[in-house]
């Protein structure tokens, strides 16, 4: 019985390390996704043409109109409970100076003409009409322009990058290069067409920004990405690894087996895995379950009945305001949720926050947004567990204090094999580069010459 | 070591034996709860009488232009998905078709008069004006008048007792009792005021509806109740078991923690816990999980962030009826979330499903409603830990083929050890009153006729 014993612990430690070990001792290649598959109406397959068309976002005078009615005429605001703040959600002490602020004092014209100040495209791929921004930077001989693809998430938008974005297209000193920016839409988000049937989740919108980007000429590319910006960027520098030149994320984690019996033995013993200092960055176990709990109703929601709540969302401002901006509140800080105006002015403006929302109610794309969440969660998408694959595509992270999940670098570099490294902030939140610009520029110039002096290396060597 | 493993093993029988029995061994009192807690607005408090007020449904014309305009001016749809019914939730090819009637065929003037059709009243208790429905039977010398309480769930309302109401109030061949119904909408919900703070939990309503029962005179009675109408029914029969007679309920249900291993037993070997012809109302482990994911988004969502969906559902009533609606089409028939019209008609009219919805709109109380799942989630109300406490009221288990969870016998009887027996019936679902009346009436019957008998033998010996 002891010998059965000390063999059932043996076996148990092998197979535990096996399974960790597994993706480096049998190194496979991760799936191959169809580069041409059509999200579009069947009926014009093979009818579309690959031209890139100027676009221009444009607030007509009957849907502001409209919107102004809806605002005006919103029904009487349920009180919210004595003492409370944000912990039932959003305070509706609050949204009737959102919503006045809204409909009589955001100047629509104005910031039409701010949500066009740089050129944007619309071009078909694989059916869908992908809205895009591209920024080219004026520079001197000497400099290089190199291209990157800035990738948003939800309930964020294109939005999120444009104080980023000026800053990242001008040659800044010490760097002999500086950007080309493609900001696209996702599909489903904003003024990028939505997909017409079931299938489209991260890895397949990968697919398609890859081909974006060839079709903008740039075959090598280096990539950015925040929430599912970040998912997809994880997700291209798995599946393009010869094409993604180097990946930074701001939302960066990994979902392997191994990974999450880590972050597990993590919770109950920090220390183990993470440096003292950032011990507070791992939560104990059952403060992340009940952190899950609490934060994340929307997303099971989302993945789940997302055209059920998308009716009501898209058929009031009010309720979509509540539902976008109860989420700038908390993931900007946490804390944030016991203050009755939830702090959405803290590091935001009411304009940059209602752009946003304009981008949502303009497009009607909340629904669709939403449906990102299924998609990803689907069996057929699950099944595919791209996670799972590791990249060698040279990686950084850019963490936030308030992100939404931490991993520390022994964590990640089970997937990312070459991890150049982090930057542990110690302030800022999910929306990082709509809320620190220039920490967030910065950080990304620092990280992509990190990554061509890693390619010169490797070429040298 | 050979020892040491038996021991483990042996401590652990013991020790899960122990843990089952406990409530047994161990016998204790459920907690005490103030009878007298004060819900309403303090400045009132002292200043409310007990009179009972005889109360009417109003639909006034101001609401109904409003409510018409919202309905024919709601937002451009987002198209489904192709080939999805129910999947991501409420088809909205379906909206069109309910707005349309609900705004143009729906008699808003016979409705009303139909939902007054009912004595109804309000009165006060502990700060809160609570609405009811009070039918008294015309009965022959000889038929005894028992008091019955019918308690209703979410997203439903009064209304689904409507067509049970005249065949519980008049006599039966074959029973010499019949009810006086009390039909009371929970705080919060319709016509019934919401708490002003927080705190107001199920075992608290159980707390409201034993005064207003007792202020109608009843000091002891009976009590019926599905969906948090069978949690009430529930906690009421545990914390009040010397003024409950008996409980009929249509979710009876147990959370103890034995109850939780014998169903995860049962989940892997069915076999060992449920009759065999009744084993596929057992989900096999990973079904009943994949199950919960699924269809418990909105529950996630409202027990954390109730207020902020709130905004969209009480502002827009195509999103109300699209977020209702899809728990009728779901919980009717598991299965008719495959169809493009949510099977709603299957077992109810429009105008039974849009008197429900006319409940929610007309009061506006779709977000305090909600609230009660934050409420009965929160930590304070966990922790009285109710469902623990076995109870010897007689209860009585109806359950239909399609209700949300399935528990046998053997499993209820850990808490309701005077568990007299169940109705196994092969149709029906979640809302069993308003889609089977007479079932759930001659069922209801039944069960208190055993009840009566019960404590007939009890007293006699």
């Amino acid at each position: 019985m002891g010998k059965l014993l000390v063999l059932t612990v043996l076996i148990t430690i092998v197979g535990i390390a096996t399974w960790c070990a597994l993706p480096m001792l049998l190194p496979q290649s991760p799936p191959q996704l169809d580069a041409n598959e059509w999200w579009g109406p069947m009926d014009m397959k093979g009818k579309v043409d690959a031209s890139i068309k100027p676009f221009q976002v444009k607030f007509t005078e009957e849907m502001i109109k409209d919107l102004k009615n809806r605002l005006q005429n919103k029904r009487q605001l349920v009180p919210p409970l004595e003492g409370i703040g944000f912990e039932y959600g959003f305070n509706s002490k609050e949204i009737e100076p959102w919503a006045k602020y809204w409909s009589e004092e955001y100047k629509f014209g104005d910031r039409e003409k701010f949500l066009n100040k740089f050129p944007q495209y619309k071009t078909n791929i694989q059916g869908l009409n992908i809205h895009f921004i591209r920024v080219k930077p004026q520079v001197q001989p000497g400099v290089t322009v190199v291209p990157l693809l800035l990738m948003h998430g939800w309930p964020g938008s294109v939005r999120e990058f444009y104080e980023a974005i000026p800053l990242l297209t001008k040659p800044v000193s010490g760097y002999d290069f500086a950007f080309e920016v493609i900001v696209p839409s996702l599909p489903g988000y904003g003024f990028s067409d939505a997909a017409v049937r079931p299938g489209l989740g991260s890895a397949q919108i990968g697919v398609i920004f890859k081909n974006l980007m060839n079709r903008l000429g740039h075959k090598k590319f280096y990539i950015q990405g925040g929430d599912w910006g970040a998912i997809i960027a994880s997700q291209m520098a798995t599946m393009f690894q010869n094409d993604i030149l180097g990946m930074h994320s701001n939302m960066l984690i990994v979902q392997t087996g191994c990974s999450t019996l880590k972050i597990l033995v993590g919770a109950l013993f920090p220390s183990l895995i993470v440096e003292s200092h950032l011990a507070d960055r791992m939560y104990p176990l059952w403060k992340y379950f009940s952190y899950l709990m609490e934060e994340f109703g929307y997303m099971h929601l989302q993945a789940t009945k997302p055209d059920t709540v998308g009716v009501a969302l898209s058929d009031s401002p009010t309720g979509l305001l509540s539902y976008i901006l109860e989420k700038f509140s908390s993931w900007t800080r946490f804390e944030h949720r016991t203050l009755v105006n939830g702090g959405l002015t803290f590091r935001f403006s009411k304009d940059q926050l209602i752009d946003n929302l304009m981008v949502y109610w303009a497009s009607n794309s909340i629904t669709t947004s939403m449906r990102l969440y299924a998609e990803n969660m689907s069996n057929k998408n699950r099944a595919l567990d791209i996670d799972k694959f590791s990249t060698s595509v040279p990686a950084w992270a850019l963490q936030a204090k308030n992100e939404l999940f931490y991993q520390p670098p022994n964590i990640l570099k089970h997937k990312y094999s070459n991890l150049l490294g982090v930057t542990v902030l110690d302030d800022g939140g999910h929306f990082i580069a709509f809320e620190m610009p220039k920490v967030f520029a910065d950080d990304v110039f620092k990280a992509v010459k990190l990554f061509r002096d890693f390619h010169k290396t490797k070429t040298e060597l």
